[in-house]
């Protein structure tokens, strides 16, 4: 139960983080819990979702979303338990995902909240069958459209959306050629997950390496991290190759960003390059959840989930999904399910 | 009539140029003008068409086309009129169309031309009419799709492919600002192709002009040019922008291409990239003729031709289009109709 006499913590940001975010660019502070008006509810946070994109926000210049404030809590996508409600369509103890903050506690427009069904692991509404899935899904079947045959290659081939996309372009009888930092995870891309090969990003001789796993070029990029990563897929893309910009998170943390690549590429083959971002096409998510539910049931559909446990290590877990040091969807465990 | 006895002039590529081609890389020799073998139609050359691509073809390495071989007479679209027939479809005196060379006299196979009806200028089947003008009307009806209100930015405006480009995204109801080298460009593609603003890029602060032409940002961009002008205009693009690729001819006298734009504002903004090249189209050039030959008629398409004089003149005209010295579609006179 919710209470004026019970405290809340919640992560604000302290000061815009120069490089890579630290601890220190965030605080923790305290309140009471509110209680909620009309059409609120009030929720106790279960899961934190820690994505790449929230650098972003912490900039002063914004592309597509609002900048986080001095002195404001971080917003993220999380899940939690109903604690008080005074909206008619949650009672106490449902579970929920929404955009909720880096809070013990928030209080939230139930218009603004789903509920995770009943018999569903909650957090996997944060990761394979949330945002970062139904992103793989929406950028795998309305941009690269794998064909049979066809040669895909994926970028943060580990992480929570590369890992779906691959899946899906494998489901589509594509030839999935991952890209991922270190050799554990690239074993696991190939093992776990069934990608036809996986390439180390560190190695000596990317270009090599990524050549004798795509021998008959590239025809499809799931780009999730630029760089010279970027650089090295876009020299051996085919004719008519199509690539969907998902992220470039090896540039994040940069104050100016490095030169791209020079265009004539897309010129002389009749490249494609679409950026894309799931929230302008929020009908996906809930398709998403309806397709690849069954294949989570059924255990068809692999992911894998980096945890790091309590409210305090929101900020180094963004500091380490930014220099690729989680293995998997990152989530960071702020209560626990009851009973 | 042809005939054994008479002699043809071809122009041939002696060797490869380095940067800006010039006159000495090419030399015209002669030989008999061949008899027709069954199914070949031999033809007097009357226009040549000067194309950016050409450049390309001149490159030991290619990506699309096939390199001119040193010795080899240098390829390229040209109208002429049949002089002798071994195929039931050309009648001498007919004018066709079709990938002919520099050359005054060429043997092709009827398979690969075309007639140009009669009333219509011929030299409009290679410019306005030709791959020029199928190319705009496929960068702009495929990838561009202009809405009503958008405003559509063309580089190279006074070129064949630019000046119809914008005429077409001005017939779909947008606001249209060309791109293009020196006042008096500018005020043709104003005063004559009715775009709605043109800008120099020659000026010292082409982000200031460009953003005064287009201070609601820039919906879609039809790109000819690349360098400078590209980084500008996509500075400026708006959200969900859509840019066609069709050519980068700042570039195409350079060994070494220079770094391209950091791809960032692509994710960010969600922009749609897409090179493409009408020839994997073919359907849409007999396309492109049935609808804008009657444009052409009733003078609602304009266009403008930059004719030099004499087959001799074909490489410093290539040379000049790569230095954005023409104005209009670019045409060498080879011979006359005759009547």
């Amino acid at each position: 139960m919710s209470g004026s006499n019970q405290l809340r913590q919640s992560v604000v940001l302290k000061r815009r983080p120069s490089g890579e975010p630290s601890p220190n660019d965030f605080e923790i502070v305290q309140d009471l819990i509110p209680e909620p008006k009309t059409g609120e509810v009030v929720t106790r946070t279960l899961w934190l979702s820690i994505d790449p994109y929230m650098r972003g926000r912490l900039r002063e210049e914004q592309t597509y979303a609002v900048a986080i404030q001095i002195g404001e809590v971080m917003t993220g996508e999380s899940v939690g338990e109903v604690v008080a409600s005074a909206d008619p369509r949650f009672a106490v103890g449902d579970i929920v995902v929404g955009s909720r903050g880096w809070q013990t506690h928030s209080v939230t427009a139930g218009d603004r909240l789903v509920k995770v069904p009943a018999g569903v692991h909650s957090s996997t509404y944060l990761g394979v069958l949330g945002m970062p899935g139904a992103t793989a899904y929406a950028g795998v079947t309305e941009i690269i459209k794998p064909q049979k045959g066809q040669t895909i290659v994926v970028s943060a081939a580990s992480g929570a959306v590369g890992s779906v996309a691959g899946q899906l372009a494998r489901r589509a009888g594509a030839r999935v050629v991952g890209i991922a930092g270190g050799s554990e995870k690239c074993l696991w891309v190939q093992d776990s997950l069934g990608f036809d090969d996986c390439v180390d990003h560190r190695s000596m001789d990317l270009a090599r390496e990524l050549h004798a796993a795509c021998p008959n070029g590239i025809d499809g990029y799931f780009e999730n991290v630029g760089g010279h990563v970027q650089a090295t897929v876009f020299g051996q893309l085919n004719r008519h190759a199509r690539v969907a910009m998902c992220g470039m998170v090896s540039q994040y943390n940069e104050a100016e960003f490095p030169p791209g690549p020079n265009l004539g590429f897309v010129v002389g083959k009749s490249v494609m390059i679409q950026g894309f971002i799931v929230s302008d096409r929020p009908e996906r998510l809930p398709e998403w959840r309806k397709l690849a539910g069954p294949w989570i049931a059924d255990g068809s559909l692999v992911y894998r989930e980096d945890i790091h446990e309590g409210l305090d290590q929101a900020p180094a877990a963004l500091a380490g999904i930014l220099g690729g040091r989680n293995f998997g969807k990152l989530l960071v465990r702020v209560g626990h399910h009851k009973g």
